[in-house]
C-alpha cells in the first residue's frame, strides 16, 4: 500500500513557499504487533511549523527529504491493538500526508460527543486549549480584566477574545486589515479591534485602554510585546505563546526592558500548550456546550487536498486565513 | 530648633558623586496637631535611590534643592498624637537629614523584640522583605531548587542567597571580588560563588548548574539577566527586582528574547517590595528567632554621620559595600 507525503525539499531563508516542498509517494509497510493505520482526515497547520523547519523548536529540527509533522484527526483504517478498533476516529502526530502508522498507545481517541471532528484540532484542540491555559489558567482572567490580543482572528487569538469576552473581560483585538478587524467585533464580539496597517498603535490603544492592560495575551513578540508592556496596569499578566514576529528571520531579537514589567508588578509567563495535556478533558467539557450553542464561534479555514498544504501554509504565515489553518485530505 | 539636610544639588550624568550633594542647615517648624517630631538615627541607603534622582522610580522624580528621600529607624522626640508617645522608636520616611516631621500615622513602630533598631532596615527590614516576597511568596522556593543570586553579598542577595539555603535550596552568587565570594561561601553558607571578574561566567555557571537554574533573583538586569535566562531549567521562576547594571544609565537597555523564557516555561515576576507591607510582621516573626540565634547572618556596613551619606550611597553603587548600607546619625 502506498501513501502520499510532502517533504521538507530546501530550507527557506525567509517565507516558506510550495518550491520548498516536495509531495513524494512512498511505500507503507505492514503493521507491527500493537500499531494502527491511520489514514489522515484533517491536517493542522501551525506557526510553530516554522520553527521546526528552522531547527528551533522544541521538539527537534527537520532535516531535508523529513516528512513534515504535524497533528491529525484521522481514522484507524487497520489496528493490531485491541484497545484501538477500526473505525475510532483519533488525534495522532499523523504529519503531511496521507497515512502514518502510529503506536497504539501514540493515538488519543476523539470525544465522541463533538459534532465535527475537525473541531478536535481547532476550537477544541490545541489552539483553543493553548487559549484556555494561558487566559484562565495562567493569567486568571477574571471579570472586568482588559484583555489585547494581538493576531485577533486567528486560531488562538480568535479563541482568546472569545473565551475572555464570556468571562467579563474587555477585549482589545489587533489584526492585519479592516475586515479582519470587523469579523473581531461583529462576529468574535470583541469590544474595538485595531487595524495595525492604520494609524498609530499605540495612540489608539492609549485611547481604548487608558486604565493600562491587565492581560496581554503575546503571539507575535517583537515590537508589539514592547508597545504592550509599556501599557501594562499594576498586576498584569503577560502570556508568552508565540513569536510570530520572527518565524522567518534567523534573529532572535530582544524582550522588552526588564524595568517596565517591574514597574507593573507584571507576572509573565512562558506557554508550551504540551504542558497542558492534563487539562484538555476540563477544557473540552467546559466549552464543547458553548460551541454546540454556537456561543462561541468556530473558525477553521479548511484547504482541500494534501497537495494544498505548502500553498495553505504560506497563507497562514502572510496572515492570510481567517481562523485555524486546516488541510482536509 | 534647626536640622541639618542633604538636598540635591545637581543631576550626575553617570555616577552620583559627593559634589552632586549640598548639606544645608534649615529650620524645624513647629508641630501641628495630630504629627510628630522624629530624630533619626539610622538612615537606609539603597540603589533605587539612585533611579529617583533620575525621575524613573516609582515614587516619583527629585528636583535640585528636595532633601534626599529615605527609609530610617528614628525616635520620637516630640509629640502631638497620643497614639505615638515620645521615646517610640519609629520607621518613617525621614530622608536624608537628622530631623523630620511625619503624621502619626505615616510612622511604623518598630516591634521590641528587635535587639537592635537597625536590624529594622536591614535583615528583616525592606531587603529582607524583598528576599522573601521574591523567594517565598512569588517564586515558591522548595528544596532541591537551584537559585542563582547576582549580588550574592549585597544586602537583598546576601539575605536571599540565607533564606534559599534556610529552605534547602542549592544556592550559587555571582559577586564582584574573591573576598565576597569567600565571604559568600564561608560566612552566608553559598553552595558556590563566581567571581564575576575571573573567568567565562557562562562556562562556570555550566559547571555548576548543569540542569539549569530553578530560580534567578534578578537584582541587576542587562546581560546577567539574558545569561540567566539561557540556562534556566523547565518550570523556572525569575524575579525581576532591581537593575544595578543600568541605574546610572540613561539608556534602558531590552531584556533578553522572550524565546528563552517560553523554551523555559517561566514564570517571570516584577517585585516591587512596597506591594508586600502586609507579609512584613509574617516575615519578622518568621525570621526573627534566626537573626537572634545568629543562624540568619546580619550584614550591615554603617557609616557614621550624616555628612558621610554622599560618599557612603556612592560605594554602594560602586558595589564597595559589604551588605545593608546604612548611616548613623
Amino acid at each position: 500500500m502506498k501513501k502520499l507525503q510532502v517533504q521538507l525539499k530546501a530550507f527557506p531563508d525567509g517565507e516558506a513557499r510550495p518550491e520548498h516542498f516536495d509531495l513524494v509517494q512512498t511505500e507503507l509497510p505492514p503493521l507491527d504487533e500493537g500499531e494502527v493505520l491511520c489514514a489522515n482526515r484533517y491536517l493542522s497547520l501551525d506557526p510553530y511549523m516554522r520553527s521546526q523547519i528552522a531547527g528551533r523548536h522544541t521538539s527537534g529540527a527537520l532535516a531535508l527529504g523529513d516528512v513534515m509533522r504535524g497533528e491529525c484527526v484521522s481514522e484507524v483504517i487497520e489496528s493490531r491493538h485491541v484497545s484501538v478498533p477500526v473505525g475510532t476516529l483519533v488525534r495522532c502526530m499523523g504529519g503531511w500526508q496521507t497515512h502514518s502508522i502510529q503506536s497504539a498507545a501514540a493515538v488519543q481517541p476523539i470525544a465522541k460527543s463533538l459534532s465535527k471532528p475537525s473541531y478536535a484540532l481547532s476550537v477544541l484542540g490545541m489552539p483553543g486549549l493553548t487559549a484556555y491555559a494561558g487566559l484562565h489558567i495562567l493569567a486568571q482572567a477574571k471579570a472586568g480584566d482588559v484583555v489585547l490580543v494581538p493576531a485577533a482572528t486567528g486560531a488562538v487569538g480568535g479563541t482568546v477574545g472569545q473565551l475572555a469576552k464570556l468571562a467579563g473581560c474587555t477585549v482589545i483585538g489587533i489584526a492585519g486589515s479592516a475586515d479582519k478587524c470587523r469579523y473581531a467585533r461583529e462576529t468574535l464580539a470583541y469590544d474595538a479591534c485595531i487595524n495595525r496597517r492604520e494609524g498609530d498603535l499605540r495612540e489608539q490603544l492609549d485611547a481604548l485602554a487608558p486604565n493600562g492592560v491587565d492581560i496581554y495575551f503575546d503571539l507575535v513578540g517583537g515590537e508589539f510585546l514592547q508597545i504592550a508592556s509599556e501599557r501594562l496596569a499594576v498586576g498584569a499578566r503577560v502570556i508568552l505563546c508565540g513569536l510570530m514576529a520572527e518565524y522567518n528571520s534567523t534573529t532572535r531579537a530582544g524582550g522588552p526592558p526588564p524595568g517596565l514589567w517591574i514597574k507593573a508588578r507584571a507576572a509573565v509567563y512562558g506557554l508550551v500548550v504540551y504542558d497542558f495535556e492534563q487539562q484538555r478533558d476540563e477544557f473540552i467539557s467546559k466549552y464543547l456546550p458553548l460551541v454546540e450553542s454556537g456561543a462561541l464561534t468556530v473558525q477553521e479555514d479548511i484547504a482541500l487536498g494534501l497537495e494544498q498544504a505548502p500553498e495553505a501554509f504560506g497563507r497562514l504565515m502572510r496572515g492570510e486565513n481567517q481562523g485555524k489553518a486546516l488541510v482536509k485530505l
